[in-house]
């Protein structure tokens, strides 16, 4: 095992793909965060179908067509945006690099698009709206009841946040890394103490679930904020009617890069289904195994109406800060357009359905 | 080939699911003990696929349900179990750890489960009954002819036992481990002697054949005991619809951990037709395969009302004892809970069909 | 590359299957000889699915059956056979062992079996059936014309071969091995001369195939013989159709071990069509992949009448002559009877389609 | 990294296929250019496919059949080709050979076959036309306008080029070698200046795509020759049916052997459905994956008129010059030929849908 390799200054020769930053990023993280960065849970089943299921799509060239005034531009809950790519809530972003989530935030904002700041931030909420230079995506978590989960809330309200989205997959914090000291949730209050034990009580279901959300804290929730809402983590088209008959404003199909229950199905294989529920009632966004700008558009040919990437944006973060989070969206745009290019396609909303063949046809 | 490890006294670090001892005890058993544990026969087509089926069945992930009264009792034959998690019968456990099954028995009792003991157990029947501290389950292999099978029988009802498996898959006993001289079957008498063959008589079928249990067989054992009595090794719905009509209280669907016939199917495969024709007329337990609690799930998804583990546990015995044994019996019981809360299941019962997704759907 | 090892005059230790005679020949063979006996054609795409195709078919045991009469018997054009393994015609076979063809001959008796002695074997036809001490079965190559054939197939016929299995699927002899000069095909004239081509003809066209037998050669060559006659080589069921309305008395499914067409179907993937075309009016044998007793049953249960070996049979005799062709023959038949005994069956004509799952069912 | 292997005078010994070139040529390039030669684009997904589809085909034997006249001749847009084998248009080949186009073009002559030169070919149109001692075919790039584009179409008019292909299919120039001085596109003039971008403007739609055809081009660019003319590169059959209604001559379903968009489907699982779009109204050729004579079979079974190879003939060329690329011709071609006489085929025409089996029947 050598030394770590310094974070870089400037952005490195060569690179082709957001894939081209994996290495560079591995040599640059001790092993113990990258293998946390990367992890799937159980036998990574789940995580090694988020990328496989892409493979199994079909891309079907249409050159010819016109398409000299093609953008990828796309308009959500009011917001003009140049491209589709999200940058999905990662914790401790100050794993990575010494700039976290600020310099993810400003990548995010030179490259015309956001990023969505997780509740387990390590920079102050204000501290990477000011970075960002612009209103950003909050990602809430549950904190055990409902006066702290408000809590928590109305502090990113006041601190500019304009939309929030309510990640419900994860409720079981099972093993995971152990911080630095000077690495925290710093926008968190301590926890709220775990439910003491009777012998015999389960600590998963009257331990962790019970400080988890349910049906009627989502109904709550909603009656909290007129900001747009969406839930993240949803992969179940009766519970995706369910959200949205609650009034959100959409949801984030997602099994949190497979990260939480293995065995789950890729993220993809239940986009189609949820698309047709929603059907145009909220925006459906998608995550979970996104690598590059061909992924990007069968997803959007699937329904989404954005996605979220995660795991690729920290590459670029881990091995030149700010400026390889931009790459990273910027490359992905890239292979965006030509895979709209090349198919024919001149807007995001004419990524259709016609245009893919799935192995199940 | 370096020195076998010692076995530990208290348990490992860094054990976060019951895979993570394997490891450990392949390093303390000598390599013709290992293999003789994990072996199937032929090559290997079944033990393979019988980890590899569960694989192909995906788990929904149901967030928000309310799951805080969530359990995972059962109820068999009368008795109430803290899990559906019942420790296989498995021959000659003194060649893991010196305390064998009774080791194996303090375990299961510790968990609030059951073991079931084999014919081929290496401690006397009384001796792990009395480790166990609870009536234990005897399993039971035909002892070549009606008289000889009953007086095992009766010993182990003397014992205490309360329930009986009676494992009928394993007619001929191929090449297997030479066993130490300090080891062996101690509950059983020195065999019958062999059939003697005529010349072009086969050893097979006038030979071992003579000596297996045939379907009056099955009606004469169901009149000697009023004990819970079921059949283990099931895989055809024609044969699980016959053992019920018999009287049998139920059966263990089995390929015998694919340590019989290769190229019978998977287990699990073989499941939901032989659920679907006993229709609640039996209890249909369930083994071959099952790694951890996910799999423990998804085989009572496909309607097993419990399971029995296999090899996984042991590892736990071969590297820590009844310690170990008891870990990985609470492991399993945690993935098990916590596949239950993630997928908003709070009863066993409510493990149901509809919980998952087959490749075959 | 070390020294060969030399051939053994004892049945080795701890062989359990024919596979097991795998390592120990390849031990025991110049590399080009072995390459040549286990090589198939093209990219080896026949070669791996003759192989796999039996994997995709499950036995389902069946306990409990009264199979204590059970035996392995067939007759086959009038002679009992102890057991359907057919040894398969293998070109040279003083390549593998000094003793050649006679010692396959000598196992195949004394395993109550059948030899097919090829058309280019390396001893004479009446030194082999001297050897048998019982009459064979003799494999015909066309001899580039009718009476060269004729010459061939009447000498075989005096020699005391008593049944004739004319092999059609091989018609292109490819770049094969170098034989060492005291080998050769001795009951072979000197070919007749290859046909003169004009500038811009075919040597496959005007070359091979000018040479090769036509279906009213088929015709003819009935006519010459009244000993029971089969066609090897046929996967087509019009093919076999057409055999059998030759009057022909068998065929063998076969696609030559994945040696001539690349890219043919597996071999077992052909039969059951042809089962069904030929309908009981001819014996349908079959081979092409088979190494273990399971495949034999597999095999018999898609509706072969009984089963060619070809390339295991050779590791055997190169390993220990006679001694170990016998034994492979008694370890596949071991394995039937295995294989029949689990799934309850007690004879072969009991070896049906229900017996096995495909999964393409 | 050793020296790189100088070029062959004679074929080499022990060449049984093309594959066999191979190893030859990549020991005889830089890096650099074999790395360019082979890849694929993105993750390769698509180049990956274009060769397994090949082995999802099976082909049926068909011994007995009478093929003596049997021949591989085809008529192609009015010449007679002694095969359906044509060189496929690579660029810059004097990459691999200081004789680069000029040597593919005398072997494709001295094998009664074609090559389509490319817009790319790194010596002049004329030169190559006289080394060829025949007409040949010449593949148009659109140069980013119709006057240029059509000076390139007359220039190759002149030189007597007798067929025009017109790639459609690769509008974007990526990231590719670089390449050596002495080593440039002769036959084109100085690119049009690239599109000056307004800020926020899009160099993939409004830089390549604002140069790229369009369909009105492609009916402009009919009425320019009366030469027959092709369209390459197409693969969706809506394309291909307007393309045929422009009046062009036929086209060739190609994905550009995986080169330009990844995730693009196989070539081959495109062409049944043009096959039966174009229903004999224009000539279907097929590329992408060939590698031997079995593969040329089955596109042509599955409707295709001929075949174009690519990459195979660059490893004869890059390991002896013309003779190597002769040579593989000639492999492929006798490999075709041992296909159709194994199959019972006699001609082209012959070699239809009945002859193969796919694993999507
Ligand atoms: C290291 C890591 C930390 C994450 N932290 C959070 C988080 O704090 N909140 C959240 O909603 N999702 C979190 N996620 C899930 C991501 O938001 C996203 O769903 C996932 O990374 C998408 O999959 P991908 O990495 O394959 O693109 C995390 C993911 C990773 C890899
Ligand atoms: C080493 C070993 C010994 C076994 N001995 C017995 C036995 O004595 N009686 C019996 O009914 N089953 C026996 N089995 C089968 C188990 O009861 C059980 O069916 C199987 O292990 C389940 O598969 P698993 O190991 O994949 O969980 C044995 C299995 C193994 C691995
Ligand atoms: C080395 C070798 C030589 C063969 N020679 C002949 C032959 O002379 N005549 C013939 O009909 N088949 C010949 N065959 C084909 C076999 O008879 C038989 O069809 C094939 O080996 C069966 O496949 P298997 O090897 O997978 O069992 C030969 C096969 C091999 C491997
Ligand atoms: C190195 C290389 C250069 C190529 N250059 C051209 C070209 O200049 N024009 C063109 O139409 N196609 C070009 N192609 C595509 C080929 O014409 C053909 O479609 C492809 O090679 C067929 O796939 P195969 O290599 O698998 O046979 C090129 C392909 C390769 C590999």
């Amino acid at each position: 095992m050598g030394e770590l390799l310094p974070k870089l200054a400037t952005i490195p020769e060569g690179i082709q793909s957001a894939a081209d930053y994996l290495p560079l990023a591995r040599e640059r993280l001790l092993p113990a965060v990258w293998h946390y960065l990367e992890e799937g849970s159980g036998n990574q089943v789940t995580l090694h179908t988020n990328n496989c299921v892409f493979d199994s799509i079909r891309l079907i060239p249409r050159p010819m067509a016109d398409v000299r005034d093609g953008h990828t531009r796309i308009t959500l809950f009011g917001q003009t945006l140049a491209h589709p790519v999200i940058l999905a809530p990662l914790a401790y972003q100050r794993l990575y690099h010494p700039h976290g989530e600020s310099a993810s935030a400003m990548a995010a904002n030179a490259q015309g698009g956001q990023l969505c700041v997780s509740s387990l931030a390590s920079q102050t909420l204000e501290e990477i709206i000011t970075a960002a230079g612009q209103p950003l995506w909050f990602q809430l978590y549950w904190q055990e009841d409902r006066p702290r989960t408000l809590k928590l809330l109305r502090r990113a309200v006041t601190a500019g946040y304009q939309a929030i989205v309510f990640t419900v997959d994860a409720p079981i914090k099972q093993a995971t890394i152990q911080l630095p000291a000077s690495i925290s949730a710093v926008n968190l209050d301590t926890p709220a103490p775990f439910p003491a034990l009777l012998p015999h009580q389960s600590q998963v279901f009257n331990g962790w679930m019970a400080q988890a959300p349910r049906w009627e804290d989502l109904a709550w929730l909603r009656a909290q904020t007129s900001l747009p809402l969406l839930v993240k983590g949803i992969l179940h088209p009766e519970d995706a009617r369910k959200v949205i008959n609650l009034g959100y404003d959409g949801l984030v199909v997602s099994n949190h890069g497979g990260r939480v229950l293995d065995g789950a199905p890729a993220s993809l294989a239940c986009l189609p289904e949820i698309v047709s529920t929603v059907s145009g009632r909220g925006k459906v966004l998608f995550d979970s195994g996104i690598r590059n700008g061909r992924d990007i558009y069968k997803a959007l040919a699937l329904g989404a109406d954005a996605v979220l990437i995660g795991r690729p944006y920290i590459w670029g973060l881990a091995t030149v800060g700010a400026l390889g989070v931009a790459h990273v969206i910027r490359l992905l745009r890239d292979e965006l357009e030509m895979t709209m290019a090349l198919t024919g396609t001149a807007s995001i909303r004419e990524i259709t359905r016609e245009k893919i063949i799935s192995d199940r046809d």
